[in-house]
């Protein structure tokens, strides 16, 4: 059976705190058993939040203590990986069988990072993947990941693997992920504007494969607690824009815009190979003598040894 | 002076040969010099020709004799770089002012390639790119670039690289321009369809910089003399398609579509800078810890040494 | 014991699939043991298929959904290197004691290869080699392999390697093999014409080893289910013509051509010293002080590192 | 016009020196502009002679003064390049309006070469090749050649290029005169073996040239004034074998054995095209990537400089 | 401690072969040993054999195949240098403290070579040096050396090189091995004429270093089982003439001739500075500004990269 | 005719000056003629003197005012060389028909070189050749040749060239030598010792020519007006020693000591083909891929270009 139910659930980081949040994507549970979902893909910091708008007092040569404040606060909204919030996705998983990957701000030490968790409907937590390049005042924020965690994990639907937000358009992540063998790629973002979508057709096309992307979707300012500095008050903060991609670049459903959804397309895995038999940006169509790419999966951190 | 105008000249190979194609392309030097026209792009293969449909008579495991007459007058269309098509496309570089990039099928020996041809107002022929990967049929018929064409060139614009039809899917061979410092880039092709478009908008928004690609115009099958299996009679063999991005992925010219034609556009390279400050696929956002590419740039020719 | 028994196994793919086409190679493994077969060489695709004639709907600039069914069909029937046929196959080599190399259709990621497994009577598979430059429409099909699979292994016969089908043709190619001190050269092919064997007897001479080319044997279209064009109907597709080489450049065995069947002959590898003491290709015939040959040998694929 | 006569003139070396050979040669004049020959080629050591049987009284570790003495008869009769039988086929070439390269031995200092000359109708002499490997006996009496005679000459009919004898063999020294864009092989040589003539066949298949082997003819031995051990008294020391083959290894003309005469041929060089359609060694086919020939074609000679 | 004793054994190759001379070899053990050998050199080819008189059925044009058995039973009776006979002197050289360097007939792929093994007291075989240019019939069993066997090893007695028979008249590789800083030249060879101490004289002299030369001895033809062409049945075939010279070109030892026998001086390095003082060929006395000597030590094998 | 007289003339200078000395030569003129002597070689510095056994009152850092004194008186002795002593030598060559060679001591500036001059019979000074590297306490009176007096000159009996002294010991020197084709080496020196000629000698033999080496006579201190110290008074000051050499390295004449004189000797330059026929330095012998030497024939002086 190649043919699957791939879905993004299009929603938004509840002003109130990440429980809030959780609540709220616990309450589709009927929908994803509905659809037959068997690969979810959430958001970009859709646990933890992305409080668009800000930038925590900090300015080129001094910091504003209330912006200190801003930080401790986003710190404590923030998840750990071996927390209560990772084992609610995977009994969500398990329940469902929908294999999730979620964006969340991970608390790791002092700092944080933009993360997507993989959890699968049996094992529950099997991995995860750190944003490389925060965008800029992400950069306040979160921290860079490193070679360590370009993960690709299977599912029933295929192998999947993806990139969060900007870090997409990078060229050399995106070729060492499709060497790695990528069917399925998960995009969660924070970016609702058009030409994410654009990218989106191009990033299908070229790796010959499905995109699922998840876009948050954030009312306007107002409703959000938030006064956004030089923003439409009516316009929504984000727009969601979530879309499933085919390996021709065809749009199969989306952009879902204006409001909270789930999302979701039929695929077939087969049409990888006929799409492939044109253009394998690893294979045939690769120029590996001319173009030689080394990818330094070895973590940053301070090795132990005994 | 930072703005400037950059064009694509969207004409078809003649079915009567280079030279009657040679002619047309001349045609247009008043309206290039009307339009005050920097850099001028022509579309893949136009000198030499795009004959689409055929197969050169070749099956898995044997050639008709037919084919090998096909390729015998397809050879001898193609032209040689040191040769009178690419004096007169100096001429016309030096009469208007416009640097010319443009697609030709290069001889060489006794291998055809389909190369991109750089010609200065003042210098003339100034270096070339080869395809590096032909698509499907192409294959049968065009040899494989090698890293030694990486070519950019120094424009009263800016700097002007490309890369032609769909080695422009190639993520590497684009992360290895970029790094060259591309910033109008040249797209050759005789893709005429829509996701084609889509590709360029991402590539100007990836690389943050301009696009003119530049594709063939070609009429039904039967004005080219061709018959074209399971093509409906009334559509064009290409439809065109060119169009100018910039270095947001928005479209400022085109997609023109469904004739011959000179299509223009002002570019201020002004917006580079902003739009890298943003996203630098080489600088600022590139992760060269993690992913380290190499560019094999040594000929694959034989050496000769003394 | 200086002297052995070497063989090709002259057999087509079935028209009923790769398991037809196993059980057909299986049912020779009285007539092996028999003859006391030390080196067995099967031909070029016999797992997998070559179905020529056909070019999956592929023409220049545009091609036919019923091409790319017919690729995802062909993809199927391909196979993984770690996959049953090569434990069949294995099997195979274990009971009869002959060492086995044989063409297959390689499934690798979205990319098919042309390649050469080798299998050794007690370790099973040990090596392979993909074919580096696929021929005319092969090249819709089939990836190009790249350096780092110039293998060579040891049987009891000897130093054992071998090219596929053109690939054969090239001297570079040859001249590194030679370096690496290949005694029996296989050659798998679907090359049925007289001048293929008239290349081997001077592959044989120049190189002053044995070689054992394998080819398929195809009867004619119709009985193949097939339609030929411009293919005499009552002309097998592919006519056979395996034959046996010794350093000297003579016939051991074959031509064989017009039917199945398999194709032996007794060498003796002392022939081997005296024929290159006349004249060695790597050792006192060569020049490398003028003709410095380098081979990389390096894998084109991304590397991964830690 | 792509048409043209190519020739080999098929003679011995007089028993009577240089120049009763020179004159033999000359005597074919009238033949040779009637039949419209534009290249002529010549056997091996033509003019000079191959004493074939001789050892030059040389054993392991001793030489006889009888050898010393044959040697320098033998230096006698070899030729300078400078001198009057050079001049004297410049002429011939001049009268007849056909390009000569013929095998001489070569008098350089104190050694011997086997030698190729090129003479140009107009230009007279204008280039050597020299033989980089004797073989057997021939390492007593010929030095070896080195890169910096790798020698191709325009002539009226297309590149023309070649080696002499046995170093026709060398992979390498095929491939890097193939990368010269040699058109038309010449291969002048003392072998009349048919091992011989199946070589040159796949040499004009592989490198897809126009092939013209000139093979010395040689009566029985008493008719050379020799005594051949071990050769049966009424076979010819050497049969001759001359022949001319086409792009796809098809022989044009010839084996011509037995006797001494002129061999020709028409050619076409389009035929060359359509070869390398399907196969170009070193154009669309060639992997350079992976096997990087380096020649070296620097003098052997100890350089004085300013 | 500057003074040493260093040695040449005089042996022949015995007509049983292989086994019989190392055999013979081994018996000097006792007398190395009583006389304190420091570096013991043995002669040119002394594994292996110099079949004096042998011309391997080798004429100008053809072969008999009565030679190439000939030349068959000879590569079998070459060694492999990790092979016994390696072994055993490694053995002996331990036993006896003497640093051992030897000529032997290197069996490598096809290839004969004529080398000098260098053997360690300790660490055993060491390194190796190839002939670079065999001599007259030598050319037809032997291949020639290239630039990477230039070898020189540290000894007890201080630094030790050099060449194989009339390689030792190349001036420009003496250069390079002075370069080298060679202090014990050792030279094996076959020439047992009394020219051959005069340049061994001069080439102490010229170097300003100990020169120890090793000469086979071998009895007349008849002993041998050979027949000699044109040889006085009475003359030993080899008649030694081992010798040992100082830094004057003084002759310390010998020559030593008529019969076998160890040879041995006391040789003292302090001799070497008082000769340099006068005359230096590679530092003071050279002149580099006008000579400018290039060494090529690569390989000229096929280079495999990855 | 290959036969010829050549002749090396074994005189002194005198203790009264370069007249006397040059008075001395001309008193030979007779016996010249009557052997028909058609190259004469003059020993080193025979016109000028060599003044054994003075260090011209230097010493490591000081320096007495009678050595000035002694420079001074020297420095006048010394020629010109377009002065009064070449045109007598050249007036003795005319009429006596002998190419001269000699040594003399060359005033050039404010410096003195030790030079060998080149005199025609019929052009008279052809050119000179200055001693590249004096030794030892000749380094304070004479300066260094450099690369562009590598002279060799054409003489009715050949090619001749030479070097002074021990230079004749730089290896790379005699392969320039030997590379620019000498026939006949001239070796002037006022080393009188026995392995002067033994040295010779291995330069006839290497280089495969004729060596003419003249060596003053000088008779004891006293007879001289000198004091030498620690040297037997009886014994001559340079004992002569002049030989002359063949190919083999046979002495055909010499070495003649203990007083001045003719000594000549009949050479056939055939015997230089027929030796090297077994060993050509330059030619088939040498290893030029290996060792590569570049001479550097440029002059060190000032250049003034316009």
């Amino acid at each position: 059976m190649t043919k699957q139910v791939v879905a993004a659930l299009q929603v938004g980081s509840s002003p109130k705190g990440t429980k809030e949040t959780l609540k709220k994507i616990l309450s589709y549970e009927q929908e994803i058993k509905e659809k037959g979902v068997k690969i979810l893909v959430l958001p970009e910091a859709i646990l933890g939040g992305y409080p668009k708008g800000s930038n925590f007092g900090t300015y080129l040569g001094f910091r504003l203590q209330e912006g200190k404040e801003a930080f401790k606060r986003y710190f404590k909204e923030a998840i750990d990986l071996d927390g209560e919030e990772i084992r609610e996705l995977a009994q969500l998983s398990n329940r469902t069988g929908a294999f999730i990957t979620a964006g969340v701000v991970e608390r790791a030490g002092s700092t944080l990072y933009c993360t997507m968790v993989y959890i699968d409907p049996v094992k529950g937590y099997v991995g995860k993947h750190r944003k490389l390049q925060p965008t800029g005042t992400e950069r306040l924020i979160w921290g860079q990941g490193d070679g360590s965690t370009l993960t690709t994990v299977e599912t029933s639907v295929g192998t999947l693997g993806g990139a969060i937000c900007w870090e997409n358009f990078l060229p050399l992540l995106r070729q060492a992920m499709y060497a790695k063998g990528v069917q399925v790629w998960a995009a969660p973002t924070v970016d609702g504007r058009k030409i994410w979508g654009n990218c989106m057709q191009t990033l299908g096309y070229e790796g010959r494969l499905f995109v699922v992307s998840a876009v948050q979707f954030m009312p306007p300012p107002k409703e959000m607690g938030y006064e956004l500095k030089d923003w439409d008050e009516n316009e929504n903060c984000i727009n969601g824009g979530s879309l499933i991609v085919d390996p021709y670049g065809e749009v199969l459903a989306g952009p879902f815009t204006g409001k909270e959804g789930l999302l979701h397309a039929e695929i077939d895995l087969d049409k990888i190979i006929e799409a492939r038999f044109d253009f394998d940006p690893v294979g045939h169509y690769a120029r590996g003598d001319v173009f030689q790419l080394t990818v330094n999966e070895r973590s940053r951190d301070v090795t132990f040894t005994k």
